[in-house]
């Protein structure tokens, strides 16, 4: 029995060194008869010792209560990193995408990877597909610079989603601080659709001309604010169109008047058809395509110029 | 002796702990006063303690005899996680690569990352040069919804290569069950060809206008079926074309009448010249240039609608 | 006390069996009593046990004195392997970006990450921003075949600068070696602007139309030469324009004629304003647009054919 005891002797020893109910701690440097002990590399052991399937996990088999960047696993074992947010209505939150537009004039051009990249083109009525393949990108520090998908996306399975609406090129380290708008819902209506975006986008593809306006609406989730509230979503748009959704609310998978599909209008249920003026993720028409849609080119735009420049945050719980 | 010792037993608790003959397994939990030890830790630390070069090294000096995800490293010490076949003919098959094609109608457009991702261009030759510099892209857990090109592809020296068609974004865990066509080389012809395809290509460069139809074509070597046969690769291409290659081969590096180049025919050895209805990795003229080059403006495409709409993923051994 | 004993035991053990003085070496594979000890996994715990913010770091606390690829992590905890230079004009040299051109015709076209890859677009005077945002891409194996960006970029803080200029499709272990220039700063000139190139291109910006040739010029900062000299430099440039600009500097951020902005002019002082012949990173008027600028196009281009054809490799200590 004396290799068990020496390992559970070990696991002691670290546990009591760098590891804290799974909080990312930081070690003072130990110096013992000229023995250098890594600060860095306790961080990092800290860190490795939470290794889990979803930052959920991490929250309630290791009692992590600090936001910040963790280890994540998929089922087949690749490893990743990204950003847990631990506080937020009990914590557990995992970010997986974020949906970041770099050129609001570009209409399906270079960077809409969550649309189109290639134009509006009829033969790819699903854009680049990637609500509902396993292609990844970006980082969890570039997520306000750059999409970001990760392999959280399609691996967990979450039970419910919080959004951040966090300025373009905000540091991570600034993003609760900065964001916009931050909700999530408590209703569990990821495990009626799988258990991910992932598989809700199969169940509802984000497909051009595949439905119509309203009647084929996927789901529409009532959610709770974190910051911000339903006025504060409306003001987010423009004035014109203020009077076309319901705010206090998610909503997956819509289409406009011409059978464009936006994959997410976030805050809102849209009561009227010009979803392209306010949801996201849109492959359509020339000019109802792109990863922001159409946000930009409605009359009194400004009014919605702090949603236009922020990226949208995606977690899963 | 103690830190000798103390360490060998170390090895030895793992070993039994997390490791049985360089399997990946699931370690129960242990909970033992209290001391918690995550399996998810477990399942890393036992793939982590095959770090090797290449899947063979991991099969023959591990013995491990699972499909899946492994740690790999270069030369240098970038390490990195890829698919390993452990199965087929007797496995160490590590996946170096997928040719994926997000557009057919895209003739080196966003995506060719094999071919040109910049249009047909006289003045890029070479296109995007992939199959002969260092530049990777991509994941192994989307190998089928997007390109990859991992380390291994220029790092690994291998002597055989594999070559499975996989319908895109099937997951990992489906790829061998849902592959169209599977085939691997016995003849160590990477050997006499610098061990691995970054080398081949080299010396068989993948240039535009640089040879002629069969006077200049790279090496074809014979196959060996694991999925399908001689037939069925036949049937995977369009009726027109099937009395222009020999099928139970792989060939590389082809020229058309154009003199537009492509990198590799999956299958066949061609006896015409229109390669650019049967093999991949093409620049050439506009409607020669792509990741799949033409394969799908032939009549019947239908036909080979089936191969059209399935990565091409490619293994060294 | 007998956990840290054990504790203490196993770092040396470490120490003495995989790790000198922080240098990544090759332990002997250790056969005893039948259990196998990973040489590849003990380089990966020698290179682990040095992890750090920076190159420097590394340097100065565990006196690691071999170039090669070491772990690096950012404040946030997020890991990543970049190449340290640790020997250059006494070592500690991260390298952090390299800026690749891969269509010397291509004006602000796919690739130009540095630069637009959406053409000259008077709406987007900042191009991809990617000088001052946190979006990264690359890898440092690829460095010499593709843009490269690393956390490094906007984590490390930094004092001085040093560029290679290495030729495409270079292999790392051949980059010293093959650099047609290297130069470094000794002035600590990034300690007054933040302590990186991230922090420095927010205080002077890289935003097309900004400002006026010469009046509005960033930081010129003197160069010590470590592979050639002020005259190497000069003939580096096309003949027609060596007598625009001062060799033996390295400039940050300045303007055409046209206000095209250039974000760094590599081993010289620009002392005229067609800053687009000479400088690099550039966001302008088509023509003027591109990664490289309007390097290649002056009469004479064949003389500085050689650093067209070269990355240039960034690193901060």
């Amino acid at each position: 029995m004396l290799p068990t005891i020496i390992l559970m002797i070990c696991v002691l020893v670290h546990h009591h060194q760098f590891f804290s109910s799974g909080e990312v701690i930081t070690p003072k440097p130990i110096l013992e008869n000229g023995t250098y002990i890594n600060p860095e590399l306790g961080k990092y052991h800290s860190r490795l010792r939470t290794l889990s399937r979803s930052c959920r996990d991490i929250k309630e088999k290791f009692g992590a209560t600090r936001d910040g960047i963790y280890y994540l696993t998929t089922a087949n074992g690749v490893m990743y990193q990204t950003f847990c947010d631990m506080t937020t209505a009990g914590g557990g939150w995992t970010l997986v995408a974020s949906v970041h537009e770099n050129n609001m004039n570009g209409k399906c051009t270079l960077g809409d990877r969550w649309s189109s990249e290639q134009d509006s083109d009829p033969k790819r009525p699903d854009g680049e597909g990637a609500w509902v393949n396993t292609a990844t990108f970006g980082t969890a520090e570039g997520a306000t610079s750059d999409d970001y998908k990760n392999a959280g996306y399609y691996d967990i399975t979450g039970e419910d989603v919080s959004v951040w609406h966090v300025p373009n090129d905000a540091q991570l380290q600034n993003w609760a601080g900065t964001a916009i708008l931050r909700y999530h819902t408590e209703t569990k209506f990821l495990s009626q659709n799988g258990g991910s975006l992932y598989h809700l986008f199969k169940k509802y593809p984000v497909r051009f001309g595949a439905g119509e306006c309203k009647d084929d609406s996927g789901p529409s989730i009532p959610v709770v604010y974190d910051t911000g509230d339903k006025d504060s979503t409306t003001n987010l748009y423009g004035p014109t169109v203020r009077d076309q959704f319901e705010p206090g609310f998610i909503t997956f998978r819509v289409f406009n008047e011409k059978k464009a599909v936006m994959a997410l209008c976030s805050g809102i249920k849209p009561t009227g058809c010009n979803t392209e003026h306010y949801c996201i993720g849109g492959v359509g028409q020339p000019g109802e395509c792109g990863d922001f849609a159409d946000l930009h080119d409605l009359p009194g735009a400004s009014s919605s110029k702090e949603i236009t420049e922020a990226a949208v945050l995606i977690f899963y719980r």
